[in-house]
């Protein structure tokens, strides 16, 4: 720490414990989930109140020193490495459920609670809060509302924004802004709510969330199909969208991912097979067992080679973990394992993974994919080596590639893990100048100094948009 | 017209018959469906394409003339009421549905677009938009967007913000912005489709949109109860929400409310009943069927001395007339009907209620209740008489206490029509100095020269909060 009265100024305000300064502390909080990111903090500070939160601020404000927010650093778009260096704001000691508050379904929680427990806490009392991202079981609300986390439920039930409707933020200059409620429906003034969901700890810091909570479907039934080639699930998945079924998860592995899981997880998975959908369906038992039973049918009329129905959880269990499981297996491969998040329209979903294996091909990189089919919403997987800096380059001109035909085909260059510093300077492609210039304009209303999370969202550099045609 | 110059610009642009300035037009475009608030324009121009809107745009930009966008005008805060005067922008010849993409369930329009025409439209091929405010029949989708509108359907399915995923708008520099798109899950930067939405004109005029569509109900239920007090209807509601139901529309009444639409429309309500509820549920046969059963039970068990069940289509439209009269019928009892949108947490549903006839009473004023329960979001509705100033200024004095109520019970302003100019001062209110501060500097984000329809959201004067505590 360069400057001895400001951590002085820190550790009087949270506690000299909760103030971390340590070369270990600051390596512990110099990377997140995302590979090839690193860079040490100057300090870290850990908040027990929101009080604590917004003094922490003036601090900063007053030394014009970065701050990033971070809660379990499961991120996978350096979205909380400290790449300026600065002060990294550690909110998990926020980490209460305040409220479930049943008549008015909405729930009122810190930003330090964990995904899956909130999950439990509000299922104990039959309700619902759907997104569900992969990293559920460490991840935070907290981070989850800066990301606009998805995951596997988001085309039947939405992302995060969908349910969050009010929040406290711990402004750039240390003022604490309350917005929204627990109303329905509010139309007073701007969206500031659905503003800062998804805004990566670039406008203010989240202490506390209100979401807005569903019923608890009555049951769930799951279903596993295989198929010879892609063209098979890709045509099952427009199918069963034709026939007007939203399912609750619709999942596509290819033929690479198959294998890498089956080795991994031994569940029993054909890898030979060029493609697998898992699906889910929930609500009342009619509904989920017919709907399944549908999507098996359009399944096996499109080419699977087998359908699989769970018949009770151990076994929704397994055909659940052939998805869950993906990611963890595909770690294990190499050292370096880099999930991105390409998304395209729905219907374009075949098209590309065809484009993936073909840019994955000309670079001569291994690129599984796997992803929720039925968004539209891609993870290509690139298995390598950071350590090989050849390599290293050949997979960054290939997601680069990747980036370009997501966007010929009207998608996007992230669906759900954020813009953070990775993607930064692919930003443009999406949203334009004038998008660009317009978010930078709001950036300064809320950061007129811009400390907060500096490099995440808006590049230092913009990458030039120079792809080969293919 | 002042400015004969900027006249001919426009001309040149639109086309002579699509400039509109005899005082006739004028007076045409000088009010919207909010009484109290009239103000001509200095011109009318309908532009026919995004280019002649953008045209349209930089001659107002040169000139520093205000811009008002309008689509039929249904808007019940005095949004489009041109008050300061400038341009009005009728958006109702760009009026085309672009596309329904079936695969990805999403549509593409321009705001001209009749809201009815367009559920029609997206009904035909077997897919639902469930936006539907009252006015639908008459009013635009881009009014719609521009309001946020909701309706009758909103508990369960939520409000216009909750469809629209991609946007075209002309900036106030004229400057055409695309954003977002077809994608069911996007995370590039700050949502700009979610604050443009509700954003009131003030950031742009919307030229293009895209929504997603979800699959059409195969069925649909209806039942109406009838109370002998409140009380009864309100802890129905509080119990359907406990059983974990959510209807596709929970409508409440009082009895005010009831007497003037039986005496309207004859439909054989018990115009003794204290309260009346119009309930729906749609989804598989089965569940329309159950969940109806059970809310009729439940209705009975909390003292409802009537309930009915619609057999048939007629049935149905006849329980519904009781609601969608509802306005019609309250506008034929005086010559000016003031309806307001103070929304609260759904169970403090009874308490405004009760609020708002203590509020009526001490100030000696005529208000029927009605709305939407499973949301909060009543419409406290005034017949009064515009010409009588001594009522009409106790008629503001109670609106301005039910606000006040309203906010108390963590409730807002307007849960669906807007801020407008009507209730601009009391905005500060709801989003508190802060809130206002960063909602300026966003419009001046999008609108240096304050020229996007000046006088809505923000208040020339705040009003101040100083009503006789209860």
């Amino acid at each position: 720490m360069s400057n001895p009265e400001m951590l002085r100024a820190l550790k009087a305000i949270v506690g000299t414990n909760w103030c971390l300064d340590t070369p270990a502390d600051l390596m512990a909080y110099s990377y997140d989930a995302t590979p090839l990111y690193q860079h040490v903090p100057d300090a870290v500070v850990v908040p027990g109140t929101v009080e604590e939160v917004a003094a922490v601020m003036k601090v900063a404000e007053e030394h014009r020193i970065p701050i990033v927010p971070r809660g379990s650093g499961t991120n996978l778009s350096a979205g909380t490495v400290p790449t300026s260096g600065g002060l990294v704001v550690g909110l998990n000691r926020l980490n209460q459920v305040k409220e479930i508050d049943q008549e008015n379904m909405t729930a009122t929680f810190e930003p330090g609670v964990v995904t899956a427990k909130f999950h439990q806490q509000v299922e104990a009392v039959g309700l619902f809060y759907p997104p569900d991202p992969g990293s559920m079981t460490i991840s935070t609300l907290g981070g989850n509302i800066a990301e606009c986390a998805g995951g596997l439920r988001g085309l039947k039930y939405g992302v995060t924004k969908d349910y969050i409707i009010g929040l406290q933020a711990v402004l750039a200059d240390g003022r604490i802004l309350q917005i929204g409620g627990k109303n329905a429906k509010d139309v007073a003034g701007y969206d500031l709510v659905k503003l800062f969901v998804g805004s990566e700890g670039t406008l203010g810091l989240v202490t506390e969330a209100t979401a807005r909570l569903i019923p608890l479907p009555e049951t769930r039934r799951t279903a596993l199909a295989m198929f010879t080639d892609l063209t098979g699930a890709a045509r099952s998945v427009s199918r069963i969208i034709a026939a007007r079924i939203i399912p609750a998860t619709l999942e596509f592995l290819d033929n690479a991912t198959i294998r890498v899981v089956e080795d991994y997880a031994r569940i029993g998975l054909n890898t030979e097979a060029g493609a697998l959908l898992l699906m889910q369906q929930d609500g009342t038992e009619a509904v989920s067992e017919r709907d399944i039973a549908r999507m098996a049918a359009i399944c096996k009329e499109e080419g699977a080679f087998e359908v699989r129905l769970a018949q009770d959880p151990v076994e929704e269990a397994a055909l659940m973990s052939a998805r869950r499981a993906a990611l963890s297996a595909l770690a294990r491969k190499k050292p370096t394992t880099i999930l991105e998040d390409a998304t395209v329209p729905r219907k374009h979903l075949a098209e590309m993974v065809e484009q993936i294996n073909r840019i994955a091909r000309k670079y001569s990189v291994e690129i599984c994919t796997f992803g929720h089919a039925g968004d539209g919403n891609l993870h290509p997987t690139c298995m390598t080596d950071e350590r090989d800096r050849e390599e290293i380059h050949r997979v960054e001109q290939a997601f680069e590639e990747i980036f370009d035909a997501a966007l010929r085909l009207g998608g996007t260059i992230t669906g759900e893990h954020g813009v953070g510093e990775a993607k930064a300077g692919f930003l443009e492609w999406r949203v334009g100048s004038t998008g660009i210039e317009l978010m930078k304009g709001i950036k300064a209303v809320f950061d007129p100094h811009h400390l907060l999370n500096p490099g995440k969202l808006f590049a230092r550099e913009n990458r030039r948009r120079v792809v080969v045609r293919s």
